[in-house]
């Protein structure tokens, strides 16, 4: 237990208190790299999904791919806009899972929760993904298990989570800004170069010619559409995080809203600047990818040439810092940090979303309550064990991956477009006075085109993935929905099952008849025997069970010299058994007075260490959960504490101390306890 | 839980009563089945173990193994005559554990048991692998995969053992009878053809010549008694399982140690017979045998040949019975069906030593009197385990497993016979009878014998086997010794500190305060709060602990509106937990009056289904457990039975009756139950 416990405070250090949650008010300029490392991580694998999905149709593909990098700039513009709006009238961050619970109800608010759920998993695997296969330009070692290196990451992220990472705003600041210096000051560079100096830089796979699958030829329609929408649909990944923002309201210095508004606005604008920037950059030197799974492939003079597994960010931090090597290092190793982070986004998002899901009774409501941290472990733990699951199965292939991604954030988009669109025409409802009544209209209007283009990815997404592992992602929602409601279900009706009628405050017991089981005559079964006289019962005896005939004279003998005022019983069991004759005697008890409480001591030994416990105790465990199921049955616990349970209650005890005693907040306020006797 | 009770239901059938075990007393007829299988089913792989360790001095080897064969006759001769001694002196049929206990102090006594608990394992182990090994003659595509087959059929053992299969005496008759008759009969007729008719019957192997290990040259004095020695110490496992009869002496019907000890001799002179007869025919037909190891093996024409992997039962087989195939198969599945049964022995013997192991402490002591059935389920599971891992890890080879073999048996027989010798000494001293001290005197010589008989094979075996595998046994057996001894030691160490002092009765607290843990306020709370009232403690309180400032106003509120006697206090928690601020309002209060006894009630809800219990009760739980730590704290359960759980308390109520309400044995019988009241 010690070393359970070293490992415990090693992994999950100190706890938080609720107060120390509202410490920092992040400036925008801290809160941008807090919110945004999901969102700007997207460059390092959304330009390089466009282009092998693009290169099934071979060379000719390539030509779109500015054309695709416009189509997701524009659903930018519009999610962006839109969450604009969300942050102005929803400043308590309850993100979308609220604006649809509030204005929809709770059936589309579980959608929404649903969504985001399985799109957190798909955050975690996707960037922990892209990060490894991006790694793999300065640690090659790596090829081949790229799996197994993802999942010891998304370990990693997990301990750091359990730990509470959420203290440090700052810690996400550094890498960031070098991200974004990293790619814009890259993009910047190679256009000079390019543009300025006409250099004549050149892609290592700027001279390959590619072959792409015959049944996507550009020259039929309905083959290049349905291309178009799949690298449209693998583009959109670069939306996801957009609506970390609205999350994070609270989070901002004030005017709260206005600062999130413009911290959101700077993010959409900075990475439609960087993912045009890539698909600029590749179009200009040539570069090329084709499909990991081999539909497309290299070809060099006509002679077939192995794939580079090269990501486009690598390809270019090659390309152009070919003369500035410390450039090349910079981007790749900002790319991985950011990955990583936007991964971490994930793990601060999901569990703060089951809490209030657990609040909401949609999960199990201990998950609310429990645990030692306001990070909550259990969220964690569900977060990494999905997501590596995920990553091992598909051995952190982002080109599979990706076919899942997307479409729970853009259900997630619709139906909070939707529901806000219901907020506003609520509010205008009641609103008179024609300015305030303009700006609404104006709101509702962006909703609607939210609505609109969200709605229309949406749809795009499913049709053109759907097939190639969309309805994976699909069917996990789904399930999640299902098992959340199920919970939710079962919570409501036991709650109306267990409330307070008008006689249940009345229904005293008449008679409380007191029952000691005794296994063996020790300090234990006295300390059972007392603390039953000492509870005043209407009757009181011991009872214990023969399934032996020397053992049982000699406990009965035990008793008699005792010489107490309680009776033992002895009852026989012809099948050596002590639960069932015990459970029996019992019940025969409670049908004998329907009106009285039977209250069954059990004597019970605290032990030191779980292997104690298999020892000790195991026939009053069975017991206690059968006698549960009787009516009108209370047991009572009269714990024993042997020598080697002081110890383990010591250990305990300190830890507590530590935990309530800590200066400032750890305090038990019992001075706040609002006590409110009645004479009695 | 359906299933589950179903499942149950068909691997373990109906319950059996105390009495029940009585019911059928053996004769001897079909006591030596019964008895016998373990021992005779060693014929099925003693001779191989002979011939192919011979192997490795080449062709000259096989010339000593008429000699290894009346060595291991004339030990078998020693260890009948002495346990005739023992079944005499021991009716009760304790066994070797009772001996070395009685005689020898527990330390032995426990020493035997370790040794008995391994060779337990390894009887399932080599029994099931030379079935497998043997059924390869008829069924050759269990090759490659023996390991796997031979747990499949530990688990088919497993399961009726689990069922109870000691139902059944005569099920044990046929089998038995029937490899008797196959091998005996298969020696006669062999002998008739040989010697008789003079038939050059020739085994298939009796043209090939076998090139040895060179370091076994039969030259070398020093490496030819080693050989003989390893030969020696594997061809002893034709003494396996000879002591199960002074084990089943109450099983015999009367005059009972008379009956045992006649069976015990035909037993042994049943088993000499087979083994020698298999010897005999073997050098007779020229067979022979290789190292499946590959030390030895065989040359035609000094061509290397491939071994056949035959066993010597199956060439003998196919030999005689060339001419009458139906021999041939009586031969080859008897031999597989004894070697089950001779698993099936271990399993009966390993869980009523288990059992009353557990009686004395020496395990857990729920092993002794929970389970449904007298065949104890955790010792079947035990034993299938441990077997099962290891035929998995050996791959089914009773070469490599035979290596561990035997080692258990005869610490057991060594401890055993010295036991017996202190045995007649001990009623030396008290005899007066001239006669009957004669009798003693005769007794112990013959256990003096026995003692240095089973003492020098043990060190032959000890010595011959230690580096190729026993060590893993000596060291198995220090393990389990070590465990038991550890157990023993706590449980004493317990007692100790429970034994009822001078004041313990006496001790009874002046004051029991009640407090009530509230979550929310319903009728599970309603109902703790009315027992608690109904016990009419000294002071009572319910109270709450505030995780969240809306919800506890809306449960202080509700509480009001109760209109209660009981006051309403609230615990602020800073990190939103509540076991860490409620234990320690308890604790505070146990400080203020270490006389007094708190008891807290819980109000816990009973449901139906496992997964329900995820989502209620939690906090009860962890509360409960942290809550037995403290002195003078007792906790009551309260249960509220939710309408899901009626199917359940149903169902547990259908399956007690059942057992309960069986007509003869299974009536609890009340009326037997021991009244002794006093005036209170």
């Amino acid at each position: 237990m010690n070393a359970t416990d070293l490992v415990k405070r090693l992994l999950v250090g100190r706890k938080l208190a609720s107060a120390q949650l509202g410490e920092t008010l992040l400036p925008k300029r801290i809160a941008l790299p807090v919110f945004a490392s999901d969102a700007l991580s997207s460059v390092a694998y959304a330009p390089d999904e466009i282009l092998l999905t693009l290169s099934l149709a071979g060379m000719a593909g390539f030509a779109f791919s500015w054309q695709i990098a416009l189509a997701v700039a524009a659903v930018m513009l519009i999610v962006v806009m839109s969450y604009r709006q969300t942050v102005h009238a929803y400043p308590s961050g309850g993100g979308d899972y609220e604006v649809a619970t509030v204005n929809l109800g709770p059936t589309w608010g579980l959608v929404v929760a649903s969504a985001l759920l399985v799109d957190y998993v798909l955050t975690v695997a996707v960037s922990v993904s892209s990060g490894v296969q991006n790694a793999k330009a300065v640690l090659p070692f790596l090829e081949g298990n790229e799996g197994l290196w993802a999942m010891g990451l998304i370990i990693v992220l997990m301990a750091m989570n359990l730990r509470g990472v959420r203290e440090s705003g700052t810690f996400f600041a550094i890498p960031t800004y070098g991200f974004m210096i990293g790619v814009l000051g890259m993009t910047a560079w190679g256009l000079t170069r390019i543009l300025g100096f006409g250099e004549p830089l050149k892609a290592p796979t700027a001279d390959y010619t590619v072959v792409g699958d015959p049944f996507f030829d550009p020259l039929l329609p309905l083959a290049a559409v349905m291309l178009l929408a799949r690298a449209f649909s693998s583009g959109c990944a670069a939306l996801t995080g957009v609506e970390a923002i609205s999350n994070g309201v609270p989070a901002f210095r004030e005017p709260k809203s206005r600062n999130a508004a413009t911290t959101l606005a700077m993010l959409g604008g900075i990475a439609v600047t960087m993912l045009g920037g890539i698909i600029v950059l590749a179009n200009l030197t040539g570069l090329k990818l084709v499909d990991p799974d081999g539909h497309s492939r290299f070809e060099l003079n006509g002679v077939p040439v192995p794939d580079t597994h090269d990501t486009a960010m690598g390809q270019l931090a090659r390309t152009i810092f070919d003369t500035f090597p410390v450039g090349f290092y910079w981007v790749v190793i900002a790319t991985m940090v950011i990955l990583f982070l936007a991964a971490n986004t994930a793990f601060n998002g999901f569990p703060v979303l089951g809490s209030i899901l657990a609040k909401d009774g949609f999960l199990p409501k201990a998950l609310h309550t429990r645990g030692d941290r306001l990070a909550y472990s259990n969220g964690i733990l569900a977060l990494a064990t999905a997501a590596a699951v995920l990553v091992m199965v598909y051995n952190a292939s982002v080109t599979a991956l990706i076919q899942l991604y997307v479409v729970g954030v853009f259900v997630s988009f619709t139906v909070s477009q939707f529901g806000m669109m219901r907020h506003w025409t609520r509010h205008l409802r009641t609103e008179k006075d024609p300015r305030e009544r303009a700006r609404m209209m104006r709101s509702r209007m962006i909703n609607a085109i939210g609505l609109t283009g969200t709605g229309v990815v949406l749809v795009i997404v499913l049709a053109s993935k759907f097939i190639y592992g969309a309805y994976l992602a699909v069917l996990a929602m789904a399930g999640v929905f299902l098992v959340m409601r199920g919970i939710r279900r079962h919570y409501d009706k036991v709650a109306r099952e267990v409330a307070v009628g008008p006689v249940d405050a009345r229904m005293l017991p008449s008679r409380v008849r007191a029952v000691i089981m005794v296994q063996e005559v020790n300090k234990p079964t006295m300390r059972a025997v007392n603390f039953a006289r000492a509870t005043r019962a209407s009757s009181i005896e011991a009872v214990t069970v023969s399934i032996d005939e020397a053992e049982t004279r000699r406990i009965v003998e035990e008793w008699d010299a005792q010489d107490l005022d309680v009776p033992l019983k002895v009852i026989a069991s012809p099948y050596r058994e002590v639960t069932g004759p015990f459970l029996n005697y019992v019940k025969g008890m409670r049908s004998d007075n329907p009106r009285d409480v039977v209250c069954v001591y059990i004597p019970e030994y605290v032990v030191g260490h779980w292997w104690e416990q298999i020892l000790h105790n195991q026939t009053g465990l069975i017991l206690k959960t059968r006698l549960n199921f009787m009516q009108g049955v209370m047991t009572t616990s009269v714990p024993y504490q042997l020598a080697s349970s002081k110890y383990a209650f010591d250990r305990a005890q300190r830890n507590t101390a530590a935990a309530w005693r800590r200066p400032g907040t750890g305090q038990v306020r019992m001075g706040d306890a609002r006590e409110r006797s009645r004479p009695e």
